[in-house]
C-alpha cells in the first residue's frame, strides 16, 4: 500500500474519543486493507495534556490548540467527539472552511444546527457524517440514507434512550417503583447524577428529530418535537399494561400522513407481540416502516465507549473511501422538502386512561357519556374496587383525535364523582 | 435537475423485477432528488414479450435480446433479477466487459462465483452490489461493509430462511408436526412445491457463505458450509426445548477463532432470552457480534416482491450515486485474507441429546460413563418414563469438541441398553 495515508484530527479524548483511538489502533491493519490507505491519527485536541489517561496515546499527538487540527492542511478528516454545542459548531464550520470532511457523534448539535452544518458541508464539497449521533453503535442513518432509500417511509418508532429503557425494564421485570429504578440506574452508571435529559425525554427528542429529518426528507429540529418523559409512570400503569397485554416503553415516534409530520417522544403501551416490546435493559432499537421494505428493525447498544466508537470509525472509513475516490460529499443533506409539523392536538392515537372514581352505580355510564359526547370511543374497560367507596377504572380507547380526548378529560376532571385522573398514556403499534 | 439521467437495464421481469419497476415508478421523483439525477429504465429483458403481466410496463421497454442491454452503450447499470446461475454469470461478466455497474439479487451466483465476479468488477472499475442476495429487504451487507467496518467480527448468526422459520414457529406455537407445518407453509406460498432447498438448509448455506465472506474478509463458498436441515426435528424436541428454556431455530452461523472459520447451517436450541429467539413466522434476523459494537441485530422480511425490490433499488441508488460522482467501484471485494475452514469435527459446542433407553437402574450411569470417557461433560439431564421398560433421557452437555461427542455417540449407539438416539441438536447463544 503505497498511497499516502488519510490523516485525521480528533477533537476530544473523553469516553468516545478514547474508544475511537482504541478501535483504530486495534483494527488499523484490517481497516487499511478495507480502505486501501492507512488511517493515521495526526492530532488530538484535549483540555489538559498532562492528564493521566487509561487509553495510551503518544504525548506528541496531544494539543490544546484547536487550530493545530482545524488549520492543519495535512489533516483530511476532523472527528468531533468533544460534545458541547457552540464550540463544536464553531470548530466544525471552520473545518469545512478549510475543506475537511467531518465526522461527529454530537446529536445535540445536529438536532439544533443540522441545516447550517449541512449547507457548510455542501459548500465545501465535503462529507458530514453522524451515524454515532443516534443509537450509538446501531447502523441506522446510513441504512436510511442508502440501503432503504428507495422507500417512502410511513413510520419510525425507536427505543432510543437506554437509561429510560433500563428503568422501565426494572419497573416491569422487578416490580420496582420509578424512584428506586432510577436510583439503581444511577448506581450502575446507566443514568447520570442529573437524569433530567434522559427521563424527561429530551435526549430521545434530539434523536427522533434527526431520524425524522432523514426518513421524511424534511428538516425536523429539536423544538419541533412534542415531548413527555417517564416520570409519571408508576407501578399501577406497569401492572395494567401487563394485564392488557402491553409493554410500557419510551418511544421516539415520527409519522407522515397527508404530507404532514407527527414527531413526538412519550411513553407508550405497545403490544407484547410487537418486536419493540422485547427490547429490554439498556438496549436500543429502531423500528422502520417503508412502502417497499415493510417492517424492519435495527437493534443493539445505543451508548457506551466502544459501541459509539464503532459508529464513529465506520464514518471515518466512509469519509476516507470518499476522499480516496475523490468524491467527498457523495451523500449530502436529503431534506429537500419542507413539511408541516402537526400540533399534538391534531394527532390521532389510542389511549390508555386510569381514573379514580366513586364506586357507585351510574359512574361508568356518566364517564362513558362524556367520552361519547367528545367523539371518543372506548375499546375496553377494567373496573376494580381498590378501597372503600373508590374504584379504579382503566379504559383503552379506539383511535381518536387527541383534541377530542383532551376536551373529554377536561370535563371528566371536573366531575364530582371523579377523584383524579391517574395517568393517560398513548397506545402504539397495534393494527386497528 | 438538468444532469442526464442514469439509465438502467433490467434482466428479468419476474416477481423481483416487477417489484423493482413498481418501486422505481412509485418513488421515482424522491429518488431523483436523493441521487440528483433521474433513474430511467431503458430496457427490460424478458422471455416472452406478449405475456400478460400484473405490473404495467410500456411494451417498447421489453426485449428478448440480452445484448440490447449488455451491449447498449447508453446503459449505465445492469440489474440482474432473472435468477439462474450460468446464464446470469455470463450476462454479468459481459456487463462488466462493457463497463457497466451491476446490481444483483442472485445469492446462488454470488455464493458460487463471487470471486470471479468481483475480480471482473474490479477490472472494469465498476460496482457489483448484492444487498438483496441475503435476507431480502434487511440492510445487512452495506452495514457490514461500511457502518460496522471498524469492527473485527467474532460471530454472525442468522435466521436467514423464512420458510423454515415459519415451519418451526408453527411447530412450536401451534404444536404441529413437521409434515403438517410444511404442508401449511406450502399452502400459504411460504414454501415451494419442492421444498428441499429450504428445509435441507441449502438456501441458508448460500446466504451464510456470503455473510461470512464479508464479515471475516475471506472468501467462503457454498461448498465450505457444513449443513443440516430441519427435517429431523419433531414435536418431542420442540417440547423439550420449551421445558429447558430454549427456542428451536435454523441458524446460519459463522465464527472466527484463532484465524480459522467455522461456518455452518443447522437447527439449534437458543435461549429464549436471546434476541433471535423472538424472531417468528416468516421473518428473518441477523445477529452480529463485533469487538467494538458488541451485539447488534437486523430484523425484517427476508423475501417477497417489495422487500427484495427495496434492497435492489437501494443498490441501484448507491451505484447511481457512485457513477454521478465518477467513482464506481468505491467499495469492492474485501476478501483480502484466505482463512482456513474448520472441519465440523473440530468445532466446539454444547449439545442437546435425546436418547431412548431401557428403564432400569444403572442405565444413566453407563451412559454418563461413556460420555465421561470421551471428555463430554454433562450439564443437565431430564429422565422420563415414556412406556413400559423404556425411558427417554434428555441431556444437555457443556461445551465440548464435536469429535468427542461423535465418538461417545458411536459407543452409546452400540449399547444394548440404548433403543435409539432420537436427536442431537447443537445449543447456541448461551454464555457458558
Amino acid at each position: 500500500m503505497d498511497k499516502p495515508s488519510i490523516k485525521i484530527g480528533i477533537l476530544g479524548l473523553g469516553t468516545v474519543g478514547s474508544g475511537v483511538v482504541e478501535v483504530l489502533n486495534k483494527n488499523g491493519s484490517d481497516i487499511e486493507k478495507k480502505v486501501g490507505r492507512k488511517i493515521e491519527i495526526k492530532d488530538i485536541l484535549v483540555r489538559d495534556i498532562s492528564k493521566k489517561r487509561k487509553t495510551e496515546v503518544p504525548q506528541h499527538l496531544l494539543t490544546t490548540n484547536p487550530d493545530d487540527i482545524l488549520e492543519n492542511p495535512e489533516i483530511d478528516i476532523v472527528v468531533e467527539v468533544m460534545g458541547t454545542i457552540d464550540l463544536a459548531r464553531q470548530y466544525i464550520l471552520k473545518a469545512f472552511e478549510n475543506k475537511k470532511s467531518v465526522v461527529t457523534a454530537n446529536k445535540d448539535l445536529i438536532a439544533l444546527h443540522g441545516k447550517e452544518l449541512f449547507e457548510a458541508a455542501e459548500k465545501a464539497g465535503r462529507d458530514l457524517l453522524f451515524e454515532a449521533s443516534v443509537a450509538g453503535g446501531i447502523p441506522i442513518i446510513r441504512p436510511l440514507k442508502e440501503c432503504l432509500s428507495g422507500n417512502r417511509f410511513t413510520r419510525i418508532m425507536g427505543i432510543i434512550n437506554g437509561t429510560t429503557n433500563y428503568i422501565l425494564t426494572k419497573m416491569s421485570r422487578d416490580k420496582m417503583e420509578f424512584d428506586d429504578a432510577l436510583a439503581e440506574a444511577q448506581r450502575l452508571g446507566y443514568a447520570e447524577a442529573d437524569p433530567a435529559s434522559d427521563i424527561e425525554g429530551l435526549d430521545a427528542a434530539r434523536k427522533i428529530a434527526i431520524l425524522a429529518s432523514i426518513a421524511f426528507n424534511s428538516r425536523v429540529t429539536y423544538e419541533d418535537v412534542y415531548v413527555e418523559g417517564i416520570t409519571k409512570i408508576n407501578s399501577y400503569d406497569i401492572r395494567y399494561a401487563e394485564e392488557l397485554g402491553y409493554a410500557v416503553k419510551l418511544l421516539g415516534i415520527a409519522k407522515e400522513a397527508d404530507g404532514e409530520l407527527d414527531v413526538r417522544v412519550h411513553p407508550v403501551f405497545i403490544p407484547k407481540s410487537h418486536a419493540l416490546a422485547a427490547v429490554s435493559d439498556e438496549f436500543n432499537a429502531i423500528f422502520v416502516e417503508g412502502d417497499a421494505v415493510g417492517e424492519a428493525m435495527f437493534y443493539g447498544k445505543g451508548a457506551g465507549k466502544l459501541p459509539t466508537a464503532s459508529a464513529v470509525v465506520g464514518d471515518i472509513i466512509s469519509a476516507a473511501r470518499n476522499l480516496s475516490f475523490g468524491m467527498p460529499g457523495r451523500v449530502g443533506c436529503t431534506c429537500f422538502y419542507s413539511k408541516k409539523i402537526k400540533p399534538i392536538q391534531e394527532i390521532e392515537s389510542k389511549y390508555y386512561l386510569r381514573l379514580l372514581v366513586e364506586d357507585r352505580p351510574g359512574v361508568l355510564a356518566s364517564i362513558a357519556g362524556v367520552f361519547g359526547n367528545s367523539n371518543v370511543s372506548i375499546a375496553s374497560v377494567i373496573q376494580k374496587r381498590i378501597e372503600k367507596d373508590m374504584a379504579e377504572i382503566v379504559l383503552v380507547t379506539h383511535t381518536v383525535k387527541e383534541a377530542n380526548l383532551r376536551d373529554a378529560l377536561k370535563i371528566i376532571e371536573g366531575l364530582t364523582i371523579v377523584g383524579n385522573i391517574g395517568n393517560v398514556i398513548r397506545v402504539e403499534g397495534s393494527d386497528t
